[in-house]
């Protein structure tokens, strides 16, 4: 936890002073030992970022005089489409891509997708937000990211993603691909990433026919969670 | 498992046939449901890639048929020196290090490593052989990394490390640096990654002072699972 995120309801009314009691008073204590009078990098959900002076800390809580003085960092210019992957990876993935400042992120259906996957308890909102926070403490960001689920690949493609995909480079992680990513992109990405097995040819003909270029990474194959950051360093 | 990965030893003396049982063959069966004619794509550690055909499957094991035809993917030409992560993050962090093609990694103390770390039985080297295995069957790679565990890191850095960064260029990931991480380096690179809170003002002038330069990656602060492939997609 290199930031703690506060959220309004943190805030007593009309008050600059937050309590912080429970998981984030737990870190703040055994792995930062904070003390009073020690600033903490401090962040407002969905606005600045700052510094936290811990005036007063005991077995339970901890009361914070906030200030906040910058902006949160910059975010990733880079929409994910993601096959939904086995929910043993799904969290930490998540994770990575929050910190990474990617916004706007589509869990999708692929026939390689399995379906038992769509009924991970992983996927209830509130499990989702919890890892999306878990990666803005990381990262040092406030901005959540939006998480939107289709589980009808098609559909989801030819209605929405083509509308959503206009203004931006759209490329689909395809390891067969001859054309390899590009670099140094300095306008906003929507990136495709298959399932474990990879897209159907025909599922990649469905995102090209909406203008994603297939591209490819050389010889190697690589798992879910590793190619997103990847992927994230390599384009931009 | 997008390769499977064959030893000297799965091979009978004299003969072109191999005989696979225990994890490779269960794989093989539920998830690729392999059937007498299938081609599989196979390596031999350390040598070639190419193609196992299916010559009989039952409940046990399955017999293939193989012949090498081309060279496993090219390494990365990255040593990473890498402060030991937490057990949990560990066998992760080894398997998608060997996918992405690293071929030394140096395990190594620093002062914000908890000493319980090292107690961990996934330092044990059968253990540390898996994950590299697991991420070359991922990636189609042939040739397993080779890791050391350095557990004193100054006399690591001075009396070796000095030597083993000649001819390459040494980058430590560091935060708080303002220098960006270079890209497009066409030579070989050593990488130094530190443990979660980083490494110590003097870990870094010990770096330095044997010609690392400490880079940074804008704001965020990603974790070593996630920083890890970005490194090796930016610098390259």
């Amino acid at each position: 936890m290199n930031l703690v995120l506060l959220f309004p309801e943190d805030f007593p009314p009309g008050q600059k002073t937050v309590r912080i009691e429970g998981r984030r008073f737990e870190h703040v204590k055994e792995v930062h030992r904070a003390a009073a009078g020690d600033d903490l990098a401090i962040g407002l959900a969905g606005g600045g970022i700052g510094t936290g002076r811990v005036l007063r800390i005991d077995e339970r809580s901890l009361d914070l005089e906030v200030s906040f003085d910058g902006p949160p960092p910059p975010p990733l210019p880079l929409t994910l489409i993601l096959a939904l992957p086995r929910p043993k990876v799904l969290n930490r993935v998540i994770v990575s891509a929050s910190s990474l400042g990617i916004k706007r992120i589509f869990l999708v259906n692929a026939w390689r997708v399995e379906p038992g996957f769509w009924d991970s308890p992983r996927l209830d909102p509130e499990n989702l937000r919890r890892q999306m926070i878990l990666g803005l403490e990381q990262s040092r960001d406030t901005i959540l990211p939006e998480i939107q689920i289709r589980r009808r690949f098609r559909p989801f493609v030819e209605d929405e993603l083509c509308l959503a995909v206009k203004g931006s480079l759209g490329v689909v992680a395809h390891p067969p691909a001859a054309e390899p990513c590009p670099r140094g992109v300095t306008g906003p990405v929507t990136l495709a990433v298959g399932p474990e097995g990879g897209f159907l040819p025909i599922e990649i003909e469905t995102l090209e026919r909406i203008g994603f270029r297939a591209v490819g990474l050389g010889e190697r194959i690589l798992r879910v969670e590793t190619v997103i950051p990847f992927l994230a360093a390599r384009l931009f």
